[in-house]
């Protein structure tokens, strides 16, 4: 793609950079932008800046925050001793879009990825073991993606709490409420089978 | 969707107002870009701004430029007698990325649509008038989308242009290369019987 403009090019680019962005779609909102009022531009333009300069993370879970102390860590009526272990953000949104969990988290800022590069030191792990050493935990929830590098940090994690007096476990994996049978592959089904549990009313929702 | 930090929320407003893009895709360009280093970010924010305050429309086609006069303008080369008649600078893109045109182009910035409230006077149509008035301009090719707005824009352009000694030409619509005819739709079909041009060797590349 030639460009005769080397603003553009250079606007493109940035926007390209972005996951899943084509050089097309860039150009798409290049263009899109440049009709917008000058404002809009600028502010968008400081929102960007102010992300990486003004952005903090929890001091207690690592989670994307606008204080020192997220809004979960900061409620009284959370239950700190049990604690969600996730890969990033996203996922405490998700979780807390439930509406059905309680405790608190603990991001860790990615999964050990050795093809990426990712070791435990560039995650959170030693200061999640802090919090269980000389903090009041009593149950961590593993919830990590169902992928080889979430269950590598699973078992990281696991190996790294077996010394300390902690209940570990671990989000269910089954079949998606929802879903057929006939479809669900066969280690989500083999593993629903032997993780079976209690039927009871309130299931049958 | 609900943000724990007031900053994301509103860098993933700012994205999702882009053409096509979604809260869940804003977010997930949020947080890479979060993860980049803070020159990059910067290099963004500013090109933004710039993007704005710094970019050009060339004096004589309307279409994007760093300069005054864009690169097609001011290229002796080409031929300054024929006009093409696009709706914006991807357009300008998309032709001169065929290489095989040697005219100029005229950018209307959009197209007559009564729906969105764009008329004539939101377009650079006077300027097409103005040049075709006091320059020497011998043919004007229509390339505009084959839509009602497209169809709309060409008729008023050929109506303004009626008085003046020039040729008028559309782009052939027709059946694209390597489509079948089996799936084309029958206006298309239609027209391109209707329209049908003496067959030569150089079509049969």
């Amino acid at each position: 793609m030639e460009f005769t403009s080397k603003l553009i090019e250079q606007a493109v680019g940035h926007f390209s950079s972005l996951p899943g962005v084509g050089k097309k779609s860039a150009l798409r909102y290049v263009l899109h932008l440049i009709k917008q009022d000058e404002q809009g531009i600028i502010n968008f333009s400081n929102t960007l800046k102010a992300l990486k300069q003004d952005l903090k993370f929890c001091k207690n879970c690592h989670t994307i925050s606008d204080n020192d102390i997220c809004e979960v860590c900061a409620n009284p009526i959370r239950n700190h001793q049990l604690v969600c272990v996730v890969q990033d953000y996203r996922d405490v949104m998700a979780i807390e879009n439930t509406g059905l969990y309680k405790g608190v988290y603990h991001v860790l800022g990615g999964l050990i990825s050795p093809m990426e590069g990712i070791g435990p030191s560039n995650l959170t792990v030693d200061s999640l073991i802090n919090k269980v050493a000389n903090q009041d935990v009593t149950e961590i929830i593993l919830a990590l993606n169902a992928t080889m590098e979430g269950e590598t940090t699973s078992f990281f994690i696991f190996k790294k709490l077996a010394a300390y007096p902690v209940t570990l476990s671990a989000i269910a994996r089954g079949i998606a409420v929802g879903e057929e049978l006939e479809y669900t592959d066969e280690v989500t089904l083999g593993r629903s089978i032997i993780n079976r549990i209690p039927y009871n009313n309130s299931l049958a929702r």
